[in-house]
């Protein structure tokens, strides 16, 4: 009889059960095994748990997590077991053009993990895609841990929102989104020097969080009332960069209308009925950049790693929930009723 | 009786005329005057030339001078008469924070020439617009004159397209559109940096061009065809920068179609019917940037008028016909039947 694993499985929207399943396994030669030791919930599992969009029935589930290699491929080069990693949401070869060029995240070998929420996990192409952290994760407080779960997504997405809008030394920023992606964003806009760093948000919890990660102001409006609102901060001239942390057709549109002629929206919401004029970002000489972050990339080349062993950045601050794998239901419904933001699950 | 100076005259599409209207003179303090030295005709100028664009009739036209300066206004601080400048195609007020952040093109206290193609012309907001040339042209050959007044539009637009697309040492960089716009691109991906540099060109004289100016490779296919093309030259993961300076739908998705996942199309081909699939760009981490070119921010921070000045660059090669300001309509029939690529008016 083979070997089995607790893992988190979509039934149907609203339910997720935990199930014994065949342990994970070394499929491929490049692939790696890890015990996963954190796991957690993102706000795009949101859309399949709410029946936005289509999920397999009786699936596994989730894409962010941390681990200790357990067993490793023949070909397999760069870690060994035992070895602590982060797994990046993506999966990449390391070594084609598009890899090489710091865009591990839309590496055509490549791929995205869905299976991360486990006791265990297959890894495919280890050596182009984990994040190696040194020592063990006992050496390391919940703090730290939860920290370096979020360098699995949402801060390396907060970063890429950040580098797509090319904020530097002296911008003011805007920061559109909430949730985990966007404040992890505050914390990426000041890590590049932002100095005026501009929270959207209607949620004094977040906001709170916003502010204590960089922010400089809150603004609660929406839509016309929060462009009149930033042109009016930005002496009518709008904001040097936006990082668009949702994806909607209305934050778009919102952020077309308050960034500086010249600047720069960096998009990492997943877009949803978003349409950009050609005409309109032209003639204002507007970039619009990003998508799936790079994690790998920014972790290692970008500091994310050093950030958070060094604790220069804490974005494990994201986490306001823990539960562990078995309550994963309970996770679930507290980010769809939005009592935390962000959940953690512990193996 | 007030003075009068020759000016080309918009009559109806396909004529030109050359007449007699009064001289540009001052009309705020910020304003000058100059002679003009140079001027030329430019591929935009052939929309209404050729009735596809609005132009009101019996109205002065042209954007693109060199000159020298004949009257300045009481406000004005960087110029004083006899000085030689280039004349931006946009004007700019220099100090807001669009202009500081290098767009002085989309400046909002700004605007577009449209009455160069004569003897004399107003230039306002002189002390933010202008780019002053050292010595007078005479203390210039008529090759370098030429290149002066590439750095008016077309240089710093190619280059303006280098800088959008990200172009960096060591890029395949494509080169969409054979115009002078397209073969100024040419040399911005090179000074830029770009090892590899493939020029679309179906055009025997234009290849040479773009060939002397750094191309490495000729691309003479276009749509699906000019994709493959392209894709069985980089390995099949496309070009790392993409120069759109064309502006047709066609082109736009012939450039979507080759760039490489994670790199960026810079346009500075003005629109027409273009759309932007905000998914597209999004899952492919494509950025879109680009727009009017900030031509005093190039020619001065950028180096343009140093490398035109050192002759590191000789972007005058462009024009490939010549004629005087009597003669302006061979000029627009040379440049709509494609008999030079460029054609330069001296006065």
């Amino acid at each position: 009889m083979s070997a089995t694993m607790k893992a988190a499985i979509f039934v149907k929207p609203g339910t997720i059960a935990v199930e014994e399943v065949a342990k994970a396994t070394i499929e491929r030669d490049d692939d790696i095994v890890i015990r996963v030791v954190r796991t957690c919930v993102c706000g795009s599992d949101l859309w399949f748990f709410r029946g936005l969009s289509e999920q397999t029935p009786h699936s596994q589930i989730g894409h962010e997590a941390i681990g200790v290699v357990e067993e490793v491929g023949s070909a397999v080069a760069s870690v060994k077991p035992d070895d602590f990693v982060v797994v990046p949401f993506p999966y990449s070869c390391g070594t084609c053009p598009v890899c090489k060029a710091g865009f591990e995240s839309v590496c055509p070998h490549g791929g995205y993990f869905s299976a991360c929420q486990a006791e265990y996990l297959r890894v495919p192409e280890a050596d182009g895609t984990v994040v190696v952290v040194p020592g063990s994760p006992d050496d390391y407080d919940d703090a730290t841990l939860a920290s370096l779960l979020t360098i699995s997504d949402v801060m390396s997405t907060g970063y890429h929102a950040a580098v797509s809008a090319e904020v530097k030394s002296g911008d003011t920023a805007v920061v559109m989104g909430d949730g985990a992606v966007g404040l992890c964003g505050v914390i990426a806009a000041k890590m590049r020097g932002a100095t005026r760093i501009i929270a959207m948000s209607r949620h004094e919890d977040r906001a709170a969080l916003a502010r204590e990660f960089g922010a400089t102001d809150i603004v609660p409006e929406r839509d016309q009332a929060a462009i009149d609102k930033v042109l009016s901060m930005t002496d009518g001239y709008g904001a040097d960069a936006v990082l668009e942390c949702v994806g909607s057709k209305q934050s778009f549109d919102t952020a077309l209308g308050l960034v500086r002629r010249g600047g720069v929206i960096g998009r990492v919401g997943l877009p949803h009925d978003v349409t950009i004029s050609a005409e309109g970002t032209f003639y204002a000489n507007i970039g619009i950049k990003g998508g799936p972050a790079p994690v790998r990339h920014y972790d290692i080349a970008g500091g994310l790693l050093d950030a958070v062993l060094s604790h220069q950045i804490n974005p494990g601050r994201v986490f306001t929930g823990v539960y562990d794998l078995d309550h994963i239901q309970d996770a679930y419904e507290a980010m769809d009723q939005r009592n935390v933001i962000k959940a953690l699950i512990t193996l």
